[in-house]
């Protein structure tokens, strides 16, 4: 049986266009290698109410992995915490655990010379408030903590917005939980290009690609239009083992092949950079 | 009052982290210029009972729009429109109006001598086939339409993943509906950036300026660490005309600035490509 997880990342700069989800992207990805399986992504806004919206809907859908990004910095807008405690009915109170290592950060930037002395104010107070029961997680790069929180069988995991201190604290931290619950389980994949085929030619093919070759999913990318068609075809499988992975994924790959130059079809293997 | 609008992606290879959510990221800018609030975004799996459950919910916070990407196409994986039929409980039939769009596309790429006759094929039907109830809408670049549909007082539009496809059906159709119903509001919004100042210490000054220009929201984006502290300051605002936006910006990062500053910070504009 799959291991689940849904990602949730928290930001106003999200909706209104301003970056890209690149945060989402890279989570998706390296969870996805890891064996899980992730079944949504939502993006909300920095308000305590939206917030704690998502966090019940998606805690009721008993994923066994969800991870937040954004919002645990010290300004008032960094409301994920208080989010998740106002879903979770749990108090926010300061945790000894995370206030020493928002502490030892501070200690270490005036050690650093960068800062006079350690002054524990409000902002920084607010960094190491965390939902009763939760622990913070180490956080490599950056000041704020990560938070891992147990709800039932799910493990509810929030991470800052800032990619190099989200992605250090799930390397160090989320990484071995997600290996674990997902075993020998890993992803693989390949990709074919075809050429001079219209994708609605191409449809019947797939399925019957896919009817014979029943663990491994492929899906078509048009890359130009339907009239002058340059196709992706991707082909996944999870696998215990590469060696099994790979051959599903060539049979199913000649398989399509054959069947896309019968139909007077192109192929030719994935370029780089496409 | 806010014209709400959520924006729904359907697709496996965003949930792999295969490609980036370059359709979030320009549908969410596009509707928040035109004084739209994107409230939500969501990401989900090519599976007709997981696209149902995310419309279901969807509809049920009665935004003013809800728009999807992707899942139109003609292969079996393309299961967008048979999701939004279960989740409104409507059949899914052959639109006379959509057949006819996607006939006369297949009938150009003849004239074009890209293809010898037109035949509706099974999979080339299938992206006729509508909720009933729908509204074709012309694709000017792709032959998938996309569709528009009134459930209550919740315009539903459905467009393909194919980022040309998505943003010329949008500019077409979509922005005018948006436009009316926003009126006259419009988004500004501008960036400073603040060095030799911790967000920790920033994190009041923000609260301070918001408290006292009411109409602007602040949020601060580091991009360095708390330690080498380098944070973008977004301001933003909605207002029917830009004098009244540039002059609620510009008070508001003039007194953001002067805080900085008193506490040994130095402010600069945004450079490009920052």
């Amino acid at each position: 049986m799959s291991v689940e997880m849904e990602i949730i990342c928290v930001g106003n700069e999200l909706l209104i266009g301003k970056i890209l989800n690149t945060n989402a992207l890279w989570m998706a990805k390296r969870a996805t290698s890891l064996g899980i399986v992730v079944k949504r992504i939502t993006v909300v806004s920095d308000d305590v109410d939206e917030i704690a919206a998502v966090i019940t809907e998606t805690v009721k859908r008993k994923p066994r992995f969800i991870v937040t990004t954004g919002g645990l910095g010290p300004t008032f807008d960094d409301k994920t915490l208080e989010g998740i405690a106002k879903a979770l009915k749990r108090k926010l109170e300061a945790s000894e655990e995370a206030l020493k290592m928002v502490r030892e950060k501070y200690e270490a930037y005036v050690n650093q010379g960068k800062i006079d002395k350690v002054e524990l104010t409000p902002p920084r107070v607010k960094m190491a408030k965390l939902p009763e029961g939760a622990d913070p997680l180490n956080n490599p790069v950056g000041t704020a903590p990560g938070v891992l929180i147990r709800v039932k069988a799910t493990m509810l995991i929030a991470m800052p917005g800032v990619p190099s201190e989200m992605e250090a604290i799930f390397e160090e931290s989320i990484a071995p939980l997600l290996k674990k619950e997902a075993g020998d389980i890993t992803f693989f994949e390949t990709s074919i290009f075809a050429d001079n085929i219209m994708e609605s030619v191409l449809a019947p093919l797939i399925d019957q690609t896919m009817h014979n070759n029943p663990y491994v999913y492929i899906k078509s990318h048009p890359k130009g239009e339907e009239d002058t068609p340059h196709i992706e075809l991707h082909f996944s499988t999870t696998a215990k083992d590469s060696k099994t992975a790979k051959t599903r994924l060539g049979n199913a790959v000649i398989q399509l092949t054959e069947l896309i130059e019968k139909e007077g079809g192109k192929t030719r293997p994935q370029k780089k950079k496409e």
